[in-house]
């Protein structure tokens, strides 16, 4: 299949800006369950391309197709069949890369990752080692594009300085926060802090990844109540994103406890793709707005990355469903091919002021396709 | 197999004893799942022996193995394979009943059972119909039996007052109910009233029956976050069974929703029996009580079943677990026979006071099982 | 959504074609499983558009989007929704369609679709009831497209007559028959005859449709290992689908029991969808191919539909897998959209001279999707 | 808990004559999967007990309950949580046992069951090194108890000579092939040899152990069609078991491919215990028996453990069941105590003779629970 004809296919860009756009992207971790999506989701992408992917010394050297067990519901690209894996190292194919996806193991990521930073280049993680790092920013594509600021103004100072191009990380969240802060987003912007939050998750087990992931004992006619560090990552990273960044701009200011209580509860479930989650809400201010108003703010959501006509980006960043069954995450998680968000069952609740159940795709908007819609947002703000 | 020896095969009753004291059992809705386990509950039973077996027309006249289509893990009784199936009435066999165990659909219950209740029966049923009836006891037999005290008032006025002794019915509670008062119950008697309390389920198909039941296509890598009417049940409920009766002790009073806020959020998942409850709550009094006397009241708690040496009643009540990702449902639900309720990762909330996973076996302490022990307390009590 | 619009975004046809081009589709029993899929497949399909919905007189009057309780992964189409629902006469908008795709139940099927085609219409049926009969084709769509030419000659009959174009029924096969013959007709015009054939099938529950469809505990942790009717249909329709037509080119021939013996043994299994068959099976001539030929003409088989330029058609009629552990249901089944057919673990068999696993979407090509592919090929051979 | 009460729980015996009786077991791999299920049926066992556990260096010196990572459905027995760990020598407490199982896994199996055996002890293996060698019998309890044959002469030559017991290892079969060989048994045993066997097996995931065992990825939604080595070992192994022993009674000659073919297509589906086999045969003498012949010769088939009394062997061998649908795994595994297999679907086949659903336990017949049945029959012929 040839290359451009590939791209045209699935596109409405003219041809002529689509090959002149495209830009480099690596991809870290290239062989994992992680690194496989980033590579299906560049096959066909009209602005960036495949261009260097990194794995282990022992797949360093080897044709992609030869170092991968290949293991997503799409046929591996043609396009990285035969892309020679290297180390994950700054040189060479990644030297050249205009920007780094990573999906490396948090044991690997850490220095990796600094790296690659270190060597100028800009890296997209969905490692957890930097999301709690003070001046990076952690990034839900859907939720606080306005955290890209710190990086602009860092690219700004350079640029005014004089200074070559600097590198710089930015996280993806973690899967189960991705989804939980869709929602609570635009209603504390229309609304007001919301003061206590409690979610409880059911989440999808390809989160895990496959080698071995989550054994099939533990989720056959089973629940497993527990996912290790799981609850701790969606309590933190939930006040990051809808923290606020420093009056110099190049930090980012958590929302205290004081300000905000979070409470989760996260159970792995028998189900592929999509994760579940129940949660309640309460509102600092009183009284707290109407079921209507509530409804009516979630389904007028528009993200920035819609309004900037990321290629990505969800026609409906948030779907707001009416039947009382819904949503469920065979049916809806493929919603905006995973970038979108549903909620459903919007009511009063008893003891907090709101409850809802909110459904996300895990490994689009909660990992790898958040990484891609992430670059898509820094090509549209030209920081890279 | 001769009936006694099938008797004391599992018994450690001397068997003059057992021969003596065996009551005689009907069952409502033989056919269905609910009235099929009220059959194997019963089958080795050391006090009760199926004396009667009621279905719909379709099924009156038959054996009950020709009439009965049988679905459970374990075969048909002998003993009840050819019990003459009887229509519904409070006639023939069941006439002769000392106590009434009722599966029946919500759709015929009502008329059923009174017409029992009238012709003097005692009825222990798992219908929705009656349970917020104000004189009816609502009872989840390891947790508030305290309430059977309005039947042995009523049994004691009407010999009082030289007349017979009067019908009466007992509702079991809804399956998601027991699993969430079990724990409730200790720590309200320890640590005072608990104000607000939220609770996702994660609850398993066996409850819903077989026939259908639910679709295989909603549960396969799939969740459903809303069981018809279950969150209205486990909200009243809770306060009818945490609640007290009056002065007169006639009627119950539930506690009002000053007293106690509860929220419910239920899902249906793919887990064949067993519902996982991940519950948070708040006590009224302040400070709250520590972590550990809160782990220790739930594991001391002895339910009065157990203390009057029931022949069903789990030898531990509430198994509190310490491993971070227990109780599994799989792994989990058989405790003491799905008698015991397991919960886990009790641990504080920072929304509420505590955060805790609750696991019940729905068929067994949350429905027909919980039949069984009632009439055990009943039989313990002189009330049958 | 403009209709146009939508057509193109999807398409590489050049518009004034299409429009040109659009044939009026109508679909019975639009509200049922298979009927709803008839109608995803149709949305955006360059060559019909939905024209007429045919269901029950309780859905008859409505809009489609009020009649129908949707339950597919992706959102009910925007052109579908406002279709006022009829019934199911060769009536109104009905008696305009070019085509008629039957989801009919066969309790009502072997009525309704006779006085369709009485009516001088064309109908691709997935109900079982007209597949036997002697001038009805059975079409796998990938499979036996000469059996068409038993519709050609009735078509240029009529017409050589001067009477009006006739109406005429071609049924779609069963679904685990589609993925059973479609390695087989390769192996049969390359090797001769197979005369036995044994096929062990894991099915899908998707085919069972979804009111209430296979029950979640027969599914769960469970196997089911008999389908009603199913080894029959397998066992019969492959000799008719391997079968031939008479002198006359106006019935069908199948093969006898002397030619080939077909052994099928059913069962349910826990997956969405896509069928999986562990086949094995023996040719008449002796020596038999070689494992090496066997794979070949696998590879290299072009069904017709694909030579023909069917919009429909898979690129790859048959993947072969070398991998030792596939094809597997949740990777393989989308291959070319449904319309492929994989086969993995090819190898000698012990007993017969080879054994393999097939691979087919059961939904796709061995049911709704069979019958768009079959519209597309009457269509390219003028016969709507 | 006191020991001999215990065992007096569940059994029928005189209390001395079991605790005379009680011989020392010790178990090899303690840890794993199958070495917990070993000590669940040894714990309440009344003529064995726990004497000696067995794991790797790192497990050696702690308490079992701090070793194991239990997993099981029913808790960790009293009796095994503080038997010290010991290294896998055939040293101390090993030294001491009357029998050993292995639940050990390959790799490690074939040096320390040597050494065990060489030592003098009696192993019971349910690993695959020693299946095929010519003199150690592999053995289905409930299928070909007559190989004993090879170990008594051992063991009454031994005595003859003077020399002091000999050890000897016995192997426990495939848990796939012990389903497959019990209904062959009888029929081989009624109407001679069966020439053609085929045999598509269902396999459930928990004979895969748990870590990590199957990936939950690989079984949710889907089937992988492929056991490594499980089809070899089906077909080579059912010939040993049907076949007989030299004349010297010193080793095993297994069928000859002339005599028997076998043919094995292994799949691993969504079950968690309970192997689901669809086999079809031919019987090598002509005519072949009739049906009704067939069902009876099943259901009559009383194996040689049930004749000697012991006391796991099942009370029915082959379940031979008429309902359309079943055997099920879920709803059929347990009887007997997974002990009995289940035959259903018995009918004529197209291609061969027979065709039938077999369903049987995989941990239980299958292996570990084959290990104890094996055990009592060695206590039962005076080779323990």
């Amino acid at each position: 299949m040839n290359h451009h004809t590939q791209l045209f296919k699935h596109s409405t860009y003219p041809s002529t800006q689509i090959i002149m756009g495209l830009k480099k992207a690596g991809v870290l971790g290239a062989t994992g369950s992680v690194g496989q999506r980033f590579i299906l989701l560049l096959a066909n992408h009209p602005e960036f391309e495949v261009h260097a992917l990194g794995a282990s010394s022992r797949s360093a050297g080897k044709e992609y197709q030869d170092a991968v067990a290949w293991k997503q519901t799409e046929l591996l690209p043609e396009l990285a069949k035969s892309v020679m894996v290297q180390e994950c190292k700054p040189e060479g194919a990644f030297a050249e890369c205009d920007i780094v996806f990573s999906g490396l193991d948090a044991d690997y990521a850490g220095e990796i990752e600094k790296e690659f930073v270190e060597a100028g280049l800009v890296v997209v993680s969905n490692a957890k080692n930097y999301r709690r790092s003070p001046d990076v920013p952690l990034i839900v594509p859907i939720v606080n594009t306005e955290h890209l600021s710190v990086i602009e103004k860092k690219v700004a100072d350079a640029k005014a300085a004089g200074s070559k191009k600097p590198g710089f990380i930015i996280c993806i969240s973690n899967c189960s926060t991705a989804g939980l802060v869709a929602p609570l987003k635009p209603l504390v912007d229309a609304f007001g802090p919301i003061d206590a939050l409690s979610a409880t998750t059911l989440q999808a087990i390809s989160g895990a990844g496959f080698s071995p992931g989550v054994p099939g004992m533990d989720v056959l006619d089973n629940i497993i109540p527990y996912i290790s560090g799981e609850e701790d990552k969606m309590e933190w990273e939930t006040k990051k994103i809808l923290g606020s960044t420093n009056a110099a701009n190049t930090e980012f200011v958590p929302l205290s406890d004081d300000v905000m209580k979070v409470s989760a509860q996260c159970n792995r479930v028998a189900v592929t793709d999509g994760h579940t989650e129940c949660i309640s809400l309460r509102f600092a201010n009183r009284p707290p707005p109407s079921l209507a108003s509530v409804k009516k703010t979630l389904s007028e959501y528009v993200c920035e990355a819609t309004k900037l006509g990321c290629h990505s980006a969800p026609k409906n960043t948030i779907h707001v469903l009416e039947q009382p069954d819904r949503p469920q995450p065979r049916l809806d998680r493929n919603r905006d091919n995973g970038y979108g968000v549903s909620v459903g069952r919007i009511r009063e609740d008893p003891v907090l002021d709101f409850k809802m159940v909110v459904l996300s795709h895990n490994t689009i908007i909660g990992a790898a396709g958040a990484g891609i819609l992430i670059a898509e947002l820094l090509k549209a703000k030209n920081l890279i």
